[in-house]
């Protein structure tokens, strides 16, 4: 089995290694990763600056690449140009900090494998709940498991998963489940400070409204000390307004008097 | 009416300048634009840099807000942190390019209306199909009377609405269709070129793959000179997948020995 591995955290973090060693058991590796942190980026490609690919040997334990991009732009830079044909599976993380409700939407890490499902190609984020969680041998066996999952299984094209690790002893974990994504969202602050020379800038903070309850949802499932597996898509059409909003007729629009 | 204008071209683009002249005269127009241009951010977000918010005179055609962030940071920002109040409605454009099938996930103009439908206000976002659009004086009129038919008819709270204009002129309009998200997407192709100090870089350009055909799908539905209105959400649960995979019983994984 052919693998690609991308973060959003950079090569240089600690969760990519983890995963790297534990897929270098079932299959080739290729490691295709951000030079520098890209958290919260989003589904952002580079466009406006030319990306640069350096050949990168990450402190003896593995050599990959690293390019000045997005998560989006390594997966893309890796199927397209690095990998000679396309891998098997894409898997990116291990994220520090849990990418389950809202945070689906900022996420670099959900963004880099959402890009391999985009290019056709199973796909699989992996998160563990906390910013500063250091033990992600647990995760990588998840991530191992749910490889052997997909292949024997066939996940639909277009379709990934998100999978979020509470971050606890292993002993303590209560099992895995399949959820949903939950609707928990940030309140968010500006938090506004002055720099030496008296003018304004904010930092963005704020809290995690938990609106999350039922058990299958991927918040709440880690929250209740559950590994979260949530299949998603691209495909953001609001269907059920979709068929709502036929009664409308929008199509009158254009014929009715201008507003 | 109170209206919050962003954009992912930059407050200095021309296509905000025509959706605020028209939106003044339905509403009072708050303006909080990036500082520089934004385009394929996605839903990026800035945390690594502090923000900073400049009032700006745009030209004398209005005063608004620049921040040194993403179409999305603006949004939140203006909410959280210039309006006094939460707007009635976000509009984001008009953008120079579609923003249809695949090109919704990398686009900022859509994310910024999608920050204002996770914050529960109403949103649209709109583009016009051309990178090169010069008139927007039609999208604005379209963007108008879309404002009037969300506020009469209530958009679900976290539903948007992903609005494609073809650049033609008037006249040749075919009318106004409500639509899905198209599957059409890029075959990316890395351009390489070689600094002057014999370095190697890529800039990504490709060829969009048109698989749309059927005009109920935005990109199919510009193509054949219709205004394309698409109602897009946040969640983004594959649940056809997720009712599937309740046959893989993945609960039993961290109960079976392992792989």
């Amino acid at each position: 089995m052919r693998i690609l591995v991308s973060n959003d955290d950079g090569i240089d973090s600690a969760g990519i290694s983890a995963l790297v060693y534990a897929l270098q058991e079932i299959g080739e590796v290729t490691v295709v990763a951000p030079l520098k942190e890209q958290s919260a980026v989003g589904h952002a490609i580079t466009m406006q600056v030319p990306l640069r690919v350096i050949k990168y040997n990450k402190n003896g334990e593995f050599w990959g690449y690293a390019v000045n991009g997005t998560p989006a732009d390594c997966v893309k830079m890796g199927i397209k140009n690095i990998m000679k044909t396309p891998p098997d599976i894409v898997i990116s993380g291990i994220n520090q900090g849990s990418n389950a409700a809202i945070n689906i939407i900022y996420s670099g890490t959900v963004s880099a494998a959402r890009e391999a499902a985009i290019m056709d190609i199973p796909s699989i984020a992996i998160s563990v709940t906390n910013h500063s969680a250091t033990d992600f041998k647990f995760a990588a066996k998840i991530a191992k498991m749910l490889v052997h999952e997909i292949a024997g299984k066939k996940l639909p094209v277009g379709t990934l998963l998100n999978v979020n690790v509470p971050d606890i002893p292993e002993e303590q974990i209560a099992g895995i489940l399949l959820t949903r994504q939950g609707k928990s969202k940030w309140d968010d602050i500006y938090e506004k400070r002055q720099d030496p020379y008296g003018k304004d800038y904010y930092w963005l903070t704020g809290n995690l409204v938990e609106v999350d309850t039922e058990i299958e949802t991927d918040h709440a499932a880690t929250k209740n000390n559950y590994v979260s597996v949530t299949p998603i898509h691209f495909d953001l059409t609001d269907y059920k307004t979709f068929d709502m909003m036929k009664s409308w007729n929008i199509e009158r629009l254009l014929h009715a008097k201008e507003n």
